[in-house]
C-alpha cells in the first residue's frame, strides 16, 4: 500500500513522457532507467532533476567522464547502493577502466580515512588555507 | 588538557621527522601543514597514513588534478571543513581553475540531491546495473 | 550464529511482552513490527526507546503528521532503508497524500543539496543568523 | 589565494545581479544572505538553485513552514552549521515557536537513535511495508 | 534573533533546576556544561535525554571508559565538534592514555575507509554472516 | 558488465595469492571473506588495506575485542550493511556477549542523538575542553 511504483511510458501523462523521450534521445537509450520512472510518480520532481542534472553533466571544464567519476565518489560517501551501481555504469561507458575504477574508490577510501583523522584529531585551519 | 596539540619539528622523534622529512621533499614545500602535525601525535598513524596517501595519490590511470577533486567531493559530502579547505587548495595546485570548482561542487550538490531521491523513492536496480 | 534473531511474543518475558502490549494498544495494531521484535532482544533498549517514541511523537506543538515527515526527512537522509520503509507507511497512515510526499523528498533532496554547497563555499554565517 | 569570496551586488554582472532582484523581490528582504553571495561566483549553479529552490519551498500540499521543519531536520541530521543557523531563523520567520522547535529536533534526535538501532539489528523490512 | 541560549541555573524552572542537581550530583562536578543548558530550553527533552544518558552510560557488560571510546568513535564519524570536544575529555577522565586515543582514532579512521570500499565494490554478505 | 566480481584463490596473481595466505594465516580461517575477494580487483588496495588492517587491529593499548567493538559501531553509524555482518560476527569471534552487543548499540544510539541535539542547538564548546 505504501510501496512506490515506477511510472512506464505507455501509462505516463504527456509532460512525463516528453521528460522520458528528451531522456533516451540525450542518451541515446531505448527506456529510460528505474530512477527515472520512479521520480516520474511526482512530475514537477522529475522535470526539475532532469533539467538539473542535463545541465549540470553536460561536457564543460570538466569532461563527462571526470564528472560521473566525482559522483560515484559521492555515492559511495553516502552509501546509496542504487547510485554507486547506476553511475559505475554510466563512468564506464563514458570510459571508465578497471584500473580507474580501482584508483577512483582508493581515492574515496583515504578521503574518508583522513576525514575522520582530521576531525577527531581537531586539526585548526593553517593559515595558508584561509 | 584535553586538547590536542601539534609536534613541531625541532620537538619531534627522528622517526616521526623523517616522515615529516619526505613529506617536504615530495611537496616541495618547506613545512608540513598541520594535519601532519597533529596526528603525529600518533607516530604509527602518522607513518602508516603518509605511506598510503602518497601511494594512492601519485599519478596513475587518474592524475593528480582527478584525485584531488574527487578528494574535494568526499570532503564537502562529509562535511570535513579542514579537508575542504586543504584539498581544495590542493586541487587549485594541481591546475584546477574556479570554472571547474564551480562544475565540481554542482556535481557535487547534485549526486547528493540524487541520492536522496532514490533512496527515498526506494528504487530498485535496474538488471542492466546488477 | 552471529545474526540477530526477532523475539516474538509467545516466546518473550513478561517485561517485553508487557512493552509490546502497550505499543499494541498506543498504535491499535495487532502486532508490533520487526524493528520492536529486534530490539527486543536488549529489552532495557526496548523499554527505553519506547517510552521515548511515544513521549516524542505524541501530538504537541506539531502533529504527528508533521512529525513522520521529520522522521522520514531524517530516515531518508541517513539512508535507513528500514526506517524510511515503516515511516513512509506511518506517515501515510497519519495523513500523507502522494501530492505531500513527493514534496517532502523535493525538500530533502535540495536541502541535501544546497548543505553541500554551503559547506563546499565555505559560506560564513551572517550576523543576522547568529 | 584559494578561498572562496562572496559576490557583492555592485560587482555583479547583469544575470547575477538579475537572480539578486529576485530573490530579494521574492522574500522581501533588503539584500541577499551569503549563501548566494558565495554561489554566485558561479553564476549557472546561482540561477539553478535558486530556480530549483524558488520552486520546491513555494506553498503546496505542504505549506511554507512544515517545509522548513523538513529543511532544519535535514541540515541538522548532515550537520551543516550554515544551513542549520540560516534554516532555523527561516522557520522562526514562518511561525516556527520555541516549542515547535523544541519538538523537531527531539523527532530529530530521536530518528538519528533508531534509524541506527534499525541498522545495528539488522531489521529485516516487515513485509507489510513492501 | 533566532539563535539559541543556555539555560543558567539561577534562571530555571524547579525541573530543570533538580535534572541539573542530579547530573552535577552523579558526576561530581560543580556545574553542568553546555550541552545541557542548551537543551534545557525545551525541558522535556533535558529530562528524557540526561534519564536515558544516565542509564545507557553506566556501567555494565561494557565499563564506562569503553562506552565513552564508542561515543568518541560515533562523534568523530557524525564530525560533530562539540562532541569530539567534550567526549574526548570524558573519556580521559575516565582513564583513556595518549596511546588509546592514538589507537580509537586509528580504528575509526580505518573502519571509514573500509566501510566505503566495501559499498564501492559492492561486496555481497558472506553466507557464515548471515 | 559493470558488476564487481569476486577473485578467488585459484584464479588469482601470485602477489593476490600472498595476501590471501597471510589473511589466513593470521586469522586462522579457511578461506578469506567476500571483502577481500572483491577489493582484490584492485591489487594495490588489496595489499595496501590488509598492511593497514593487520597493523591497526593488533592488540595494543585496546584489546582486539574494544577494537572490534570500535568498528561495529562506525560501521552501524555510516549505515554500511556488509560491515556490520562482518564485524559484529568478528566482534562475537572476540569474546562479544549478547549483553555487550546490546550495551554497545545502546550508546552508538544515544551518540547519534545527542550529535545531532548538540548541532541543532548550535552548542559552543565549553572552555573547559579546549
Amino acid at each position: 500500500m505504501s510501496q512506490q511504483k515506477p511510472v512506464e511510458y505507455a501509462c505516463a501523462t504527456p509532460d512525463v513522457q516528453a521528460v522520458f523521450d528528451d531522456i533516451k534521445a540525450t542518451r541515446g537509450v531505448p527506456d529510460v532507467n528505474n530512477f527515472w520512472k520512479y521520480i516520474a510518480q511526482h512530475p514537477p520532481t522529475l522535470a526539475r532533476t532532469w533539467d538539473s542534472l542535463k545541465d549540470v553533466m553536460a561536457p564543460g571544464a570538466l569532461d563527462p567522464l571526470i564528472k560521473e567519476l566525482i559522483y560515484v565518489a559521492v555515492s559511495v560517501t553516502n552509501n546509496c547502493g542504487y547510485c554507486v551501481a547506476s553511475h559505475t555504469a554510466a563512468a564506464r561507458r563514458a570510459g571508465m577502466t578497471d584500473e580507474m575504477f580501482g584508483e577512483l574508490l582508493a581515492v574515496v577510501g583515504m578521503a574518508n580515512e583522513t576525514n575522520r583523522l582530521a576531525v577527531g584529531y581537531r586539526v585548526p585551519i593553517d593559515p595558508a588555507f584561509e
